[in-house]
């Protein structure tokens, strides 16, 4: 499956503290780092320094977990991605949206807005925000069902799409001497009628660097990779084996070519926590630091809410009860949930196995070792066939981050695996994607468009 | 009506290259500033050299007027101000933002993330979005009434403050030692339900340094005036005349004590869009070179679309016809309207004065002279109960709000009418104004919450 000369796309998926639960209890993390900006950037700096494609972050319109156990408060993400765009010049910057809570002409404007603020590096995570307490902060008793908000989702992309095709890009003329500014010929509304929006248009942002923004999905459910399949140019997973990586690459860019699409113009990157040490021993150190701070009662409730079941149901050192709901009973996170309950079957993981597992990672894979041998890791999933690349998630920031730039990096770049330097200076560029022309210009227009 | 050791409060209206409708076509002027990001870093520099308390964007979702006659393209506001803030360190950042076309909870979360990332710099504009092509963007085939849109404005204040206080501003603990990382008692759900909205809250941002952001308001028809009584600490309004000012002022500060407010925690600005030259010679050809860069039909257009009027009823070289609708029959921007009928009517203006009253501020008052006679203007209005402070709208920029800070700011200060340095570091103290008090905190906790 190797493709000679094929190198690695790299994402920073950052969080506060790190994406160990208990990472904020460590003595050198800063428990208020989720909200402190001068912490982010300090991290897009070192994501830039390392050459990584980009940084990304998640994002839910409510708050996560239970604030009395860790960190809660978070920074809308296209705000944070701007003051990161200021304090870097080539990463690229990967926002999660809402599609279930939020307008198209609103948040196609925001992206767009941010696009043009970072010279071309903007990226928006489409997301359809599972469970009830988000609907709850917009009017809405329950939330949606899975296959709505999937519906809605793909209308809100054709919407977004449209929104900012309706700016030629070389719709402004600025002809002073005349007084005519743009051609209004070449700067059309939409008219966009649907079962979800009504929308008028054209956008108020003349068409951004990229176009639009980098479509990037993190929905391995049906609804979510056929979305993915159709829109999205990156795609974040999570899969604990090789064999389930292998699998989910094959089907989604099979998916991909099923819509017409070419493969290549879909990457996959499946997440990795790595915890990393200079020996083994000194990284397996580390893992049992973190595993010796979280708290199980809190972990097991959390698990529970998740598997829909009572908590006094787990116990925390028998394996986990035989009849859980099927996944198509689960109305959200519908693919987390068969990957907790496959990986806890097929390792027979005790309660308090699964939650140290998913303490690292909340159902990524994670890896503790060398940097060697988190090179390894990655190298053999990137050559048979699993990924296009990773997104890292750091159980511990800013020292994972650090680490894996300064031990994990070098390595790969010794292998021929990953980039030097940035050849590119859009985020599309940077993940090899070319800039999408705009549907409404005629083919004289997009040739030049896509040369611009 | 002076107050000894009263002094002035200045906001930069910052808007493409300039208010003047034809201020893009100057040699000088960059025709697509309005999208460049370092053309407004630039600007909030220079208002922040000037000590000016803020820096303000109008805003809309829809574009504004003819895309073929004037610079459309804007980027979304708090995206902006977010830049801006990565360059500055004290001035203020005002954002417009609409309660009809936006949802409580992500527009109160992305204030209070601008407000953290600013370090307590952010400012809302709170605007209910007149005209039928914004609710296009919307889904909805025509606006609603004046009236919903203020009825649903004052509620989405309402929800947006409760979320605001949602988090104590001691809540967050982060005691490593025992694993807790806020009180859950201080998070507190709100369970908003009303007419427009039901929110269950808490916000995911913890209360940020202003606890919110400086509430500003910009409507002057009685239901925009309600509002500002009840709820903004500064209010920019467009008044020709001393008489209007004055009444205007007198008005709203009544308002607002008979809304059991102090007068005193309300800043009126109204707008100036100055035309400085070192002589009044200077300034007059500046202004005749503006007028002269009109283009008539297309003004002539646009003030038909303002007054409801069919264009061809618009004689250039007659005055306005006599029977124009009444205000109340006007659903948008009711007071603007009245205002441009009542300048043409007071100065029997042919409608081509009117245009070039007009082009230069949009129905704000223009004042063109030298920096002595613009500070002049400044203190008459100062001193005699028609304003706290200026809303600065330059004719040209950046070349306006230079010759404003370089040459009208040590006039007005050596008047001892206006600051030569910051005395506080959030927006509200610029404006004398208290941080608010937590309406769920506990007195104890208020007290504590008011001296952070």
């Amino acid at each position: 499956m190797s493709t000679p000369g094929r190198t690695l796309h790299l994402n920073a998926f950052l969080m506060s503290t790190g994406h160990h639960e208990a990472s904020w209890r460590l003595p050198e993390s800063d428990p208020v780092a989720g909200t402190d900006v001068r912490h982010f950037q300090n991290l897009a700096t070192i994501a830039e320094r390392g050459r990584f494609d980009s940084v990304f972050f998640a994002d839910s319109p409510v708050i996560f977990g239970d604030v009395g156990r860790r960190p809660a408060g978070r920074l809308e993400p296209t705000v944070l991605l701007t003051a990161l765009a200021a304090v870097t010049e080539k990463i690229g910057l990967i926002a999660t949206a809402s599609t279930t809570y939020n307008d198209p002409y609103n948040l196609a404007r925001r992206f767009a807005s941010v696009d043009v603020v970072s010279g071309g590096r903007a990226g928006w995570n489409v997301v359809t925000t599972a469970g009830p307490d988000a609907a709850r902060n917009f009017g809405i008793d329950d939330q949606p069902s899975h296959a709505a908000r999937y519906e809605r989702a793909a209308e809100f992309l054709d919407v977004a799409g449209k929104l900012w095709d309706s700016w030629d890009d070389d719709a402004v003329i600025a002809d002073k001497e005349s007084g005519v500014w743009a051609d209004p010929h070449r700067v059309r509304p939409i008219n966009h009628a649907g079962k979800h929006f009504s929308v008028q248009g054209p956008l108020n942002v003349p068409r951004s660097p990229q176009g639009y923004p980098l479509l990037v999905q993190a929905g391995s459910s049906d609804d979510g990779k056929d979305l993915a399949a159709r829109y999205a140019e990156a795609v974040f997973t999570a899969q604990q084996t090789l064999g389930d990586a292998q699998a989910f690459y094959s089907d989604l860019k099979g998916r991909a070519a099923a819509a017409g699409r070419d493969p290549e113009g879909i990457k996959i990157l499946p997440g990795i926590v790595p915890v990393i040490g200079s020996t083994e021993s000194e990284a397996r150190k580390l893992d049992q630091q973190l595993e010796d701070l979280i708290k199980p009662e809190y972990a097991r409730a959390q698990l529970a809410k998740t598997l829909r079941v009572d908590p006094a149901d787990l116990a925390l050192d028998r394996q986990l009860p035989a009849d859980l709901p099927n996944e198509d009973e689960i109305e959200g996170a519908k693919s987390r949930y068969t990957l907790i309950v496959q990986l806890a079957r097929r390792e027979n993981l005790t309660v308090r196995q699964l939650i140290a597992r998913l303490g690292g990672g909340r159902g990524h894979r994670t890896f503790t070792g060398t940097p060697e041998q988190v090179a390894d890791a990655i190298e053999l999933w990137f050559r048979n066939g699993a990924a296009d690349g990773f997104n890292i998630m750091p159980a511990v920031l800013p020292s994972g981050l650090e680490a894996f730039v300064d031990h994990v990096v070098p390595v790969l770049r010794a292998r021929g695996l990953f980039r030097n330097e940035y050849t590119g200076n859009t985020l599309r560029e940077h993940y090899g994607l070319a800039r999408p022309l705009n549907r409404y210009s005629g083919a004289l227009a997009a040739a030049g468009a896509s040369g611009a």
